[in-house]
């Protein structure tokens, strides 16, 4: 496995990482969940990550309950949750303070998670989606405060834009706080311009380091739909949340995914000449960007886990002619605004 | 005639401007030039707006004269000029430093444009567009300095993004110096995304005010080209610099502007049943707009200066129907974030 | 004994103090550790020297075992540990968190000496070494956090280098954060330059004080090495750890070893003269130098402590004359760059 | 010519400059000088260098009046000069406050120098060498002042530390003031660690940019000593000053030198093969180090000014495998520490 700094800090996370999200407390049965997370560990992933929205709370009370399973070290982890939508944990009608980024949620929001978690400090907490109705100082000031408390080592942020991360580093600055370390964005070879453009000049201003998502976009990039057909069994073909009946609808109707599908295809047999998976390709294309700390990655079975990790094995074998391929197969190299008008 | 606070100031400018981009010093003539600044003055206007690079500098020249030649008192004015591209003030081969916002051309270049107007200084200085070589620190440091000299009062930027107006904030407040007080963006009835949508939050944040260029889309709103040609005897009929000859060859093959110009005569038919102009509605309709300080207009002869001022009492009869009739013509209102994700 | 301020601290150390390293936890018996640690604490030492890495954490587990064996009070203490190796507490391949200088390693790192030690807190605590990969800031921020929490009292430096020790009183100055007070080198009759002459302006600029290891140059200034062979049934002879072995390696080949116990028969002459033991002279010598506040001693035996104790009484046998000629013999005065150039 | 930014700022200098030590105003007729200045202008060089000192200040005095004489823009220069020494302009017995890095002789040695130079300002301003008898925050203040004042744009210095460099910082930092943006050092293929090692950390924390001098090592690095000798009717010859007396000395019996000299034979050999000259190896062997932003060179002849910088056009003859070649002549790569401790 190899390690990376996350951003301008001093952790080391493991460039593949293992999240929760869509799976873990929810249709993942608990052993599944346990041994993922445990080929994950033993093939060196040190980085979990979840958050207080996963599958209503269920995501955290399965990983803290797989970690005290094997016993693992505090030290020999990074642990890191969100906080934002804690809407679950409150009766209805009464949630109106368990979302968002109030002094009160980030407190209360991530006391609750550790308690989930049964943990005494997550390594990571991430304002999850901004809150534009919070001043940023209050932000600002109570992810410090949970800091001093003990109860988290750095803050970040998730989908986040530049001026939102500039932002709160002005608020730090201006008050000698801590600002956000990590952000943790969608990026994928089908969705770059955030990365790649917009925080562009966040990356040496700031150190800001990068754990990002959807590294196989929804699993198109796994090419599963290359058949232009959702595969029977599969989650998205039976799962009823809101979020997967909105991807469903796409299939029928989206001509953008019907491009991204055949670009899938076209990506698939560079994989093949390079003897990995398609999935291989799309996590090793994101490994060989240097603003990236970590890819978190998802799994419903250990194979997947072990296939995932395999990539950091792969990554050399993108060379720069193979890059110079899929760059003209993907065809959205972001444009860079020129660094002066002259 | 109204005047507006520039942004979070205590400055008070004309809500109708005059500009000498394209125009003054260029190819109008200098006694046009004394008849139009002398008709806004006349009509009310305070602000006039020039910039080192209008003109290779005449601009900055002709307009100097006209103040001297009429007498104008300095507290009556508010004169403003933009430093970034200096290049014609440096022998071929040695321009390196004329351009860009280090602090050795903000200072030089804002020296040789007072000599140029004549004055001792402006009242805003403005960094015309944002130059991405020079740290932040060495340029927000350095139009404090020349505020600190005597030679401005205030300064902003032109066509920056949010994240840099963010970022020279996060500066100046760690520093304890004076932030941008205003930005000057396009701004029209057809280019409406970044002072709607992406300055949204800067309003509020830093009481940052908008002087905005291109009330009339270079003349498109105007309806002069509602023939889809270009008008025998214009300066886009003649003019032979690079932008003019850019703009000219849209005129054949850019899709987006016949679009333009569609959307334009349906607007006349407004305009019509309002009684006012097509360009008294094209600046009326910014007006209406309370994040702008100035609408900074162009004019070749004082007829226009007239017109457009006219706009100002006309704003009244854009009601609120009105209003909803032209966002239903123009059909490009920009989508705001929702402000918290739930 | 002599008690000292620590560097511009209100804390008193004992001039002599007494270490762990290579020593207790390891290849000293527990109830020799014990014997140690009493004679010291009775001849008037009140400051104990321990780290996470000595003897893989059971230099502090014997350490802390000793104080509550004798039941000495907490307030007659000064206990120190040292952070940044903690390999030893993480399983193979998942070490990557529990080295360096991370807020992370700082804050677990410390919260499991003092488990080890059976304390609330320790009274110092060291960065041992130098980690270039953390961000300074970070680096300062934690031990300020664990000075908070009240798990330390005073934070300190070993073996980092002027410039580095400069970088943390930046931090620390600018964000009204406590520097590091202590600073913890290597200083004898034979190694010199750092505390000399790298070190000399942080006496006055940030107050540093010192608290010196190996005064006897790993045994070589005790004179036992004289005949130029390891004693036999010395740690030296026959243990099998990595730095021991480099040790040994260089007897028969290390030039500068050789010229070093020259050097250290040439001094014995002048201790013999001076009524004293060559240890002695050797750890009078570094009293002498007022900006060392104590010379942390290494014994395996009760004997051995008293012995160093003693050298208290006869630093006023240094006078100027043997300085002198103690410095001839040596000879390796550190030049000073002149104050001025002219 | 190419122009880098000097260091984190917005300054662009030629990467090749031209320095009056040793030559103008001394022993070069002020025609020569002006011969010299004109063909490095007329080349592309917008960056002489000179100091207080040189020449007793008729370094500065000549330098001033060949600007003047050629009628060169302000903006198209970048003029620097260096305050320490100017004890050449109080009478005898009365220059204590005429050296060092005080308030009262930085104000008052740069209005001396703008006096001579005949300039308002100068671009830089250096501390030339450190000065440790006046506090850091003195110093930092004073040229923060004369910043203010607007007769410097950038301030830096000449042969400190890294410690005093960082030291200057901490103060700069605490104080919200502009810190040293550039550092003056010797730097060549005989003289590298400084540049290499000590200032390792400075590039990136604090974005130093280097203007380099001596890049031929006294002319060493030409090759003219190649045979061991002093040409005849050289400087070196004949000059009488204290400086030239001593490397006069050492000819005879400096092992060190003769060591470079027998290096410099085996780089000829990599010189002639390229095709360019041993100085053109030498300087573009320095230009190829990024953290180096200018390379200030002497000349007693515009050929010479035209050789050097020529050597730019050569930079890409460089090749990664003849860099390999001249590391290995050279044998000198200073050893970086490693960067974690483990």
């Amino acid at each position: 496995m190899e390690y990376r700094l996350l951003g301008r800090s001093g952790l080391k996370v493991s460039v593949i990482s293992l999240g929760g999200w869509l799976t873990y407390g929810g249709h993942v049965e608990k052993q599944k969940t346990f041994d993922c997370m445990k080929a994950a560990f033993d093939a060196g992933v040190n980085f979990f990550d979840t958050a207080e929205s996963y599958a209503g709370g269920q995501s955290e009370v399965v990983m803290g309950e797989c970690i005290r399973k094997y016993g693992w070290a505090r030290n020999e982890l990074v642990i890191s949750t969100k906080i934002n939508w804690g809407g679950a944990f409150a009766s209805k009608g009464h949630a109106e303070n368990s979302v968002g980024l109030s002094r009160k949620h980030i407190v209360e929001g991530l006391s609750a998670s550790l308690g989930r978690l049964g943990l005494d400090y997550v390594d990571l907490v991430y304002a999850h989606r901004p809150d534009r109705l919070t001043p940023m100082e209050e932000t600002v000031r109570a992810f410090n405060h949970v800091i001093d408390q003990g109860k988290a080592f750095y803050w970040g942020t998730s989908e986040w834009s530049a001026e939102e991360i500039t932002d709160a580093w002005r608020v730090a600055d201006r008050l000698g706080l801590i600002g956000p370390v990590m952000e943790q964005p969608q990026y994928n070879l089908l969705v770059r311009d955030r990365v790649e453009r917009e925080f562009y000049n966040l990356y040496a201003k700031h150190g800001l380091g990068l754990t990002t998502f959807s590294p196989l976009k929804m699993g198109i990039l796994s090419g599963k739909y290359n058949d232009f057909k959702i595969p029977e069994g599969s989650r998205l073909s039976s799962s009823s949340d809101a979020f997967t009946k909105s991807m469903r609808a796409k299939f029928d109707t989206d001509e953008e995914m019907k491009k991204q599908i055949n670009t899938t295809k076209r990506l698939e047999a560079v994989a093949k000449e390079l003897g990995i998976t398609l999935s291989q390709l799309a996590i090793a294309w994101i490994i060989k960007n240097p603003n990236i700390s970590s890819v978190i990655t998802g799994a419903s079975r250990p194979e997947q886990v072990l296939e995932n990790v395999e990539a950091v094995k792969h990554a050399d074998k993108l060379t720069p002619e193979i890059m110079e391929r899929v760059e003209e197969i993907v065809d959205n190299k972001p444009q860079l605004e020129s660094r002066r008008f002259a």
